[in-house]
């Protein structure tokens, strides 16, 4: 079933507060074509969850071309393990060759990370949602104390919609803690990514992803050296307030 | 001065709960023959707070010869940081030569880390007690689930003190949660392991210290292959109910 | 100048054990419409060679999207160093995906890294190649005992040729060693990869690289798990004997 | 059988330019008070060729307090394979921790290594000379161009001897290259040190050893910042040229 006229609102009241497993089984109830965007530990958590209410539940990952080795490998064992197929989106090499050869291949660090997430990841990611009519994150309101302090369990996808698609997006793991995230991981023995055991929370690229010092907000580990209300990727653009474009 | 006939009851009355400075301040009016043990992060806080009371303070640490090469450049560092004269006391070559040939260089695997402890640490730690009439350490009751819950400010050294010679043993960071630590490292730019930047909090001897996840408890960190409630090292054997002996 | 119809026998002859300079020079003479492919150690003499017989020499590098994190600092470095504007070559996303979604991250180390190589690097390189009339690499006949020990100054490009476009690839350093690699980087304090001071010796992509032994063959650390005689990645397949398909 | 009156230059005739285990057999035929000094690459080629002669040969090695971990494996792993007993000899604490309280923990950066080699490795091998009458090293000529070009099979130890107490030295390997060991530890599938996968050739301390680069010579990862020919950390003092003291 396919639902896009759904009442988000009504859906919201009902999954305040709910468990993860309750959100996604009405996610999964009330839409058909929705995927699980895959990175991080949340996310295993997420797959964990859904496999057991639908065998046959779509997951997707972006490839960025400048993930950790580490990644990779965590990558291929949860498709392994979970036996799933995953899709590993990659970016479109024209923009990003053009953009290389013009800024050379660490410009984020000169000029922020917007333009190289938005053709490595947000580009992307807009060509997949395009597909889809939900999708679901493992976002968790206390990642971050400026961006996702007011995260629904189901929102409206005001960065990926467009005038001709809605697009519903749901955070089973809004109310969770990382604490509870990591007792799931520990308790299933769900694959983890093995920077981890290096000090890594949050982890993203390589070159803008770094462990963290004991009781630092893992967001910390991210984008160090920008300003800590513009630490979105884009991909929840609409975490940010006043931020117009979607490649924020 | 020196003062062996002190009453620590009356003392820990007064010092129950009092901030760091007020219980180092103590400590150094009450005591002359007295140093700090140094080892970890919190160490430093206590360093940093009483060269600020007394410039001369005394300060020692325990060598194991089995060290990172991370926590040497630390010790270092500190040693030049705050231009103290740092203590650095070796085993005893002859009780530590002769368990290896017996033994081999991994023994603690097999039997357990209190051999091995009690002749790399507790018996070159022992000799230093032994001039001293008083002692300061970084100990937390957060540290631990199991031995720390009931640390006091200062209490009377059971393990350490012998018929002849009363040893005091301060704490001055016992009320001190790990996030505190931190924020004041933070907030002093004072020096820290480069082992804390790869997952490590708790940080001992190489082969007996491991990073931990995120959200995993620090003595996760610490001879993780044996009983949660034996992880002391014998420096606080007197943490441990029931254990008589010294070398715990 | 441009010159398809240039007669590569005798221009062999004239080269033949001539040094690196000379064949630089040759190359850049003979043609306009030629490129250094830049990956390794090799290449960067070739670029500070050849940069001070022509400032416009064009450069270009494969991204595979699986290189070393080192591996982009060192690219950049050379960028840098150099002032030169270095086009970086991405897989397409199209093929690359299915490839992925179907078979996972790591499937080389199951049925070869051909499939692989020639998605990620040779693809990307025959469309480069497509655009030049010669290139310039820095393959030396002591890297392969198996396929390059005849490797000659300059050749016709067997692999990339095509009926209606003649490829000319000029081998500079064909008759270096690896000393002398090394001697001309130290010599001139050229940039090179910081993974050479972690044993490794040729670079390639992360899972298919690994670091040698003392006294170890240095190709002993491309794509180990495969026999010897099929150690090239596609960009050089005219020197496996009897290998039809340029993929190989 | 135990022969101080030995005549050593007859038997130098007679073992220039024989194989390894020709010169390691007339070593356990000459002396029984005689060991192995244990410590790279090299000795484990001694360690296995010798236990085919005598299975109760003495293996000793110095732990200067400040190896690699992986070193410290590396010796368990020789201990473990080879089933014997190894006698890990330990610096004195008295000497030791007087010089680190006085001059730090890495003073050999500042003022050379021979002060630190002197306590953490001369003294205790010293000590461990004294019971012996003969002892066998891995030395080779190739391993440096400066110290060891003229090293013969067998040698009065010019060092080590006393007046009361003539010490002889054998080098099985000096006519060995570096390839040859490689060689032998790759057939016979004997333990490395693990760092030899990191670019590490002649490992020695942590502080005071690095990984070379490609082509360069093994010393080179050694004392670094001093001049090529004092390349020496005193147990091989005979080796330099008018060094009259035994801590060269």
């Amino acid at each position: 079933m396919n639902n896009p006229d759904i009442d988000i609102a009504k859906l919201q009241d009902g999954l305040q507060g709910r468990n993860p497993r309750k959100i996604l089984r009405a996610a999964l109830e009330n839409f058909s074509s929705i995927a699980i965007s895959f990175s991080g530990a949340e996310d295993v958590v997420l797959i964990d969850m859904a496999l057991k209410i639908d065998r046959n539940i779509q997951v997707f990952t972006l490839d960025t071309g400048r993930l950790h080795p580490e990644t990779y490998h965590f990558l291929e064992e949860v498709r392994k393990h979970y036996q799933i197929e995953l899709d590993v989106l990659t970016p479109d090499r024209q923009i990003l060759d053009e953009m290389v050869k013009r800024k050379g291949l660490f410009s984020f660090y000169v000029d922020g990370h917007q333009e190289c997430c938005g053709i490595r990841k947000v580009e992307p990611l807009r060509r997949k949602l395009a597909t889809l009519d939900a999708w679901i994150t493992g976002q968790r309101r206390d990642q971050s104390l400026d961006t996702r302090q007011e995260l629904p369990e189901v929102q409206q996808d005001t960065a990926f919609s467009t005038p001709d698609h809605a697009l519903i997006k749901f955070n089973p793991l809004a109310g969770w803690s990382s604490a509870q995230v990591w007792d799931y991981i520990e308790a299933w023995q769900a694959p983890y990514n093995a920077l981890h055991r290096q000090g890594y929370v949050s982890i993203g690229c390589e070159p803008c992803t770094r462990a963290v010092l004991p009781n630092q907000h893992e967001r910390a580990g991210r984008w160090w050296w920008e300003d800590a209300n513009k630490k979105e990727c884009g991909l929840h653009a609409g975490n940010v307030p006043e931020q117009g474009d979607a490649t924020g």
